[in-house]
């Protein structure tokens, strides 16, 4: 069975979001740009892409809020960059949206444990990730559901948005820092999830 | 001229202090020990001890916020681990207080322009460190006075406390990654400030 993985940029103060997950305002839009710019910077390191293509080399599902798929679905448009099976979590059961290239948007009303089964069973040996938003990562790692953490740090201080740790009290849990890569326009940490205090 | 440095622990959620700046509760002291365990954590890198000694060897004075300076004279003792003027940002005047081995706690009132001006004063060509708390930090980091920011990340999601960044806005404050060190119980951060947007 492959790791179950939270991957996710964040500001130095925490943000994963600017200024309201919906990007409201034109911070709003501008700190999401930032906040993935990493993603796309050409750099004569070449670390950045390999951060970036390593997660969707050894995933075989992706799980993602319904927030984040109702602002990604347009600009990810006819042919998403996942390549592999998207589960939503969602409230609202609906078919599965057919994409080309391999992603397929499946919808599942069951919760966090019934969406981790059953992107385990697609995903088989290979990782299922954990996209986002806030929310849906904090349900797996208080939930215990998280084996590891990927944040790509970037180096802003944002001063606003939505913060990727909240609420997650009150039993702190312990991390432990399993890789380091720096690159520009971000640090990308790796952490391995111990159990709860 | 030296430069400005911010020095601060803080856990991956972003919190500096655990619940409550005054740790009333066994969390807040728990949480304390852990975010500063690094310091006098002996590892086979000696990466730590080299981040810890780096910054006194360079700085000619410290600053503190008050509260900072009531919850730490006690445990810093009578032979404090500063070695140097240390300012400490207060509304009521007093007379310095001399400890041993270097340490004077000299009491300023006139707001963070008027400390810098007297630690730089003192530090002459060496550097400035902030050592908190995260509201004095904060004021610097807005106020466009801070050089440089280094953080020492630990390895836990807290899930309480007092967050590093807060009320730190509207304008995002670019950084610029200078430095990663991978330790145990922290990944060392250096970052210089660039201008806010």
């Amino acid at each position: 069975m492959g790791s179950v993985i939270a991957d996710q940029s964040m500001s130095l103060d925490g943000y994963c979001t600017a200024v309201g997950a919906r990007g409201a305002t034109s911070l709003g839009a501008w700190g999401e740009r930032l906040l993935h710019a990493w993603m796309f910077r050409d750099d004569a390191t070449g670390r950045n892409a390999a951060v970036r293509d390593e997660l969707f080399a050894t995933a075989g599902a992706a799980i993602m809020g319904r927030r984040m798929f109702d602002v990604g679905v347009e600009p990810w448009g006819e042919e998403p960059p996942f390549h592999m099976p998207v589960f939503v979590i969602t409230h609202h059961a609906r078919e599965p949206l057919a994409r080309r290239g391999g992603t397929t948007y499946h919808f599942v009303t069951g919760g966090i444990d019934d969406v981790l089964a059953r992107a385990r069973a697609v995903a088989g040996d290979r990782d299922v990730v954990i996209l986002g938003g806030a929310d849906t990562i904090r349900q797996f790692l208080v939930g215990g559901l998280l084996d590891e953490l990927r944040i790509h740090l970037v180096p802003v201080v944002l001063g606003g948005g939505t913060r990727l740790f909240d609420r997650t009290g009150p039993e702190p849990i312990d991390l432990l820092p399993t890789r380091v890569v720096g690159a520009p326009g971000a640090t990308h940490l790796t952490f391995r999830v111990l159990a709860n205090h």
